[in-house]
């Protein structure tokens, strides 16, 4: 599992129908990486976030939705420069 | 999920079985990687899309495709500069 | 399987039901990324451990745990510069 | 699904059950990384190939063979250096 | 699947169940990455190996075997030099 920063909602109005009524989250991972994540624990742009992924992120959010990346949970305490690889 | 920029068709004439009669996008991501995606969503050269990984991308198209990547749906609104991460 | 480094616990209040009672420790790996693991061999910060990722990482630690990383176990002997890999 | 380029073949005596009666390529992707891959489909040395990894690897060449890594299909044009990511 | 050079055992006395008697193999990639992978060929250091990953590298050492990392199979020859991606 990996911690990313949620950064913003993403809007598709186009999608496949495994994943019509699910919420989208653009994350930011430590080096910048951005990553889609299915979102059911009502994150908000600025929290920091566990992802799961693989066959591990459909499972955690059920319902048949065909996801590779979903959030597992929110951290409470997270210093940003704390994720930086390059210090 | 990746978000991902379509660049243009695939043409395949020689293939397994399990991807005959499918269509190819070849996708650009933000560090100009490329990456070979199935798409039933019809989307276009220049489209912003997210694609799904994995065994959630077989699921994604189902018809037993065999694909490990699968585009799930086009990104209504996306600055290319957003998603550098030079920046 | 990747050898990675005990850092600290994660402290997460609000996550999915299926990783509810899990114990998570954030580790870090040889370049100084960070990963969450779920821990069920108790493992302590400054340890080296290896994880398992993927389908294998939850049924590694069973009931149900839906995680993508787990720790397998404690390596008795590790040299920490010999996981440099600029060296 | 990822592009690469054909290099040579792989001369392994000793393997798995699993992979006792199947031929290897050694491919080599855009940045020079190389994979070794199960082939089905009769590529040569010098042909590009887009390849599937994952689970679907496996369902895509049947017969039980325990791969990660499969060739799908044999591009029928590729330029070498629209491969390049730092051009 | 990948190719790695056998560096090493890897001695682990405190490990999860599904991985309590099999023999480890510390590998090492051609960037200079380490990666454990189990070994039922009998690979030697200095052997170079080719690896499967994911739930393929369960199946292929069967029993129950909780890894994400397997050796599939010894090469016969191998130059390392050859694996430089910076060359």
């Amino acid at each position: 599992m990996d911690i990313m920063q949620v950064e913003d909602s993403l809007v598709c109005t186009r999608r496949i129908p495994g994943l019509a009524r699910v919420s989208f989250r653009v994350l930011r991972g430590p080096l910048g990486e951005r990553a889609v994540a299915v979102d059911t624990v009502g994150a908000r742009p600025g929290n920091w976030v566990f992802t799961i992924s693989g066959s591990a992120a459909r499972l955690a959010v059920g319902n048949g939705i065909l996801t590779d990346l979903s959030i597992g949970g929110i951290i409470d305490r997270w210093e940003e420069d704390a994720t930086s690889v390059r210090d």
